[in-house]
């Protein structure tokens, strides 16, 4: 097609390639292996293609995600909108640089989103497999983009219910990340019905424990760990479960707190603000209350997995990806 | 899910439901039934819900149209991001308007392309039919999202040339519109070589002299008819067919006009500007050149469908429908 369309096509295949956790597809064909699937049979290579395409509709949640929250770096490289006004900048086009910039990446995103399904349609799985996975990915990505919605219409509302926030962590989080991914594995493999279901409850289960980690990780993580500046949700004013739980106990037992975290959340916060917020948090109990949270949903988790009919192999490496999940400093 | 969620989808929903020509799964429609499909059949329902999908994938395209080119108004209404936007500053929501408003239409622009292919997915048409459209549906997003790409570049590096422009028309309009529907519509109904090429060719043409068509209204079209300000891509620096061939012939001839005519596109043009660009561009020999080719490519297309085998039927409608949408005034 010409005219910089491929330069463009390639920004988007080095970030789709150059990293990331790949947490999805590893979920997916972990869950398909669970279920029976053989990593040595003749529908491996058509099912990793299938999961792989969970990568795409990532990449997609990602580029428009930092359009979304104005981010300027992931993955340790400039995000795909500051690449394009990079280049807009410096060939001194015309127009906005920034204008620019969100424009290409609206795009980039919405071929990442297209190219998924086309992905999926040409994994070579079977007729009876596709049609198994489809409401599987139609639930997915219509999961997924609520999820976002929610996230920033919370924050735009200053929502700060301890449900508006786990809402936001069952849909955004848990169903895309965990859930559904071992769900399409399971579809994928023709699992019945107690499988599709203990899958399901450990996915939740696991997908909210994730992300109340990130939570804490996003108020108390070292930023040379986690990539991220020190406190970053608190100035971002993003609506945690775990700001929930501190507001709800700071309203209860301390009016004073509750006007803190009130009026310094979504602010440009110095890191001596970020200290006293911190502080603030912990000895309101919301910390722990959170650890707790994460060990009981860890506990759900692995209880229902045992009980499951999924492969012992299977229930190791999942044991071992939800721990790995849910413990982690990054 | 909650959350307003449901509330947002409707906005998208109204947006497909309330307007709009139909372009596009009306030439898939009739090029199915050109191709010997049966409107009384059982299949009719499935390929009227597979045509239909184009219009998801339209609103996708559209919603995030509007956002790239900062429209205000779209169909008589206020564009997606803009609804969004007022209803954030009516809330007196935290965080900025415009922000939020562009947000959420990024996400409801890709919600509607995520739909667009669960519509194929499930309109109930056979496999072997799935599998024949399935690199016409990929073909044709991937041109489409590289149509859209082109014309954003084209703008910002001020390309000039009348090849960067034909590429854009080529792309983002008749392959998109015309082309890639007719071309669907026929793997729908199994139709051989002959006519899928015959369609392909007589898309091309139409959906190319369809975009000079509006090229000529975008600067000389009725505000009253069209709905749009006079003189609208003149302000808005579009580089058309139209505009590049002006340029091409006021280089050759009439360097005080070449200078005039770069001088001017893109900025901010009062009316009696907008009227000496007009009279400009005209006796440079410029609209007469568009004229020619719009009845050059109409006068090929009919030629090749005459010849096709497309049924009488679908010859008949698809010669008023390729008239109509290139001899329109709005």
């Amino acid at each position: 097609m010409g005219g910089g369309y491929r330069d463009a096509v390639t920004t988007l295949e080095n970030f789709v390639l150059r990293g990331g956790k790949r947490v999805r597809p590893a979920f997916a064909w972990t869950g398909w292996i669970g279920a029976g699937g053989d990593p040595q049979g003749p529908d491996a290579g058509p099912v990793l293609r299938a999961c792989s395409a969970l990568e795409l509709v990532q990449a997609c949640a990602l580029v428009h995600d930092d359009i979304i929250d104005a981010s300027t770096t992931r993955r340790g490289f400039p995000t795909v909108h500051v690449q394009f006004e990079e280049r807009h900048r410096a060939g001194s086009w015309s127009g906005e640089s920034p204008h620019f910039g969100e424009a290409v990446a609206i795009l980039l995103g919405d071929l990442a989103l297209a190219w998924a399904d086309d992905m999926i349609r040409e994994s070579g799985i079977g007729p009876d497999a596709a049609a198994r996975i489809s409401p599987v990915w139609s639930a997915m990505r219509t999961e997924v983009l609520g999820g976002q919605f929610l996230d920033i219409s919370n924050e735009a509302r200053a929502d700060e219910s301890i449900d508006a926030a786990m809402r936001v962590n069952r849909y955004k989080t848990a169903a895309y990340t965990i859930e559904r991914p071992l769900h399409l594995g399971a579809a994928l493999a023709g699992a019945g019905e107690n499988l599709v279901s203990a899958y399901r409850r450990f996915g939740t289960d696991i997908g909210i424990a994730f992300q109340l980690r990130d939570d804490l990780l996003g108020v108390f993580g070292d930023p040379a760990v986690t990539g991220k500046p020190s406190g970053d949700d608190l100035r971002a004013g993003k609506r945690t479960v775990l700001f929930a739980l501190a507001l709800q106990r700071a309203d209860r037992d301390d009016p004073g707190a509750a006007a803190a975290l009130r009026g310094s959340i979504g602010t440009d916060l110095s890191d001596a603000d970020v200290d006293t917020l911190r502080e603030t948090i912990t000895s309101l109990g919301a910390v722990a209350d959170v650890e707790k949270r994460i060990g009981e949903l860890v506990d759900s988790a692995l209880t229902t997995l045992a009980a499951s009919t999924a492969t012992p192999e299977a229930k190791q490496h999942l044991t071992d990806m939800a721990v790995a999940a849910t413990r982690r400093n990054s």
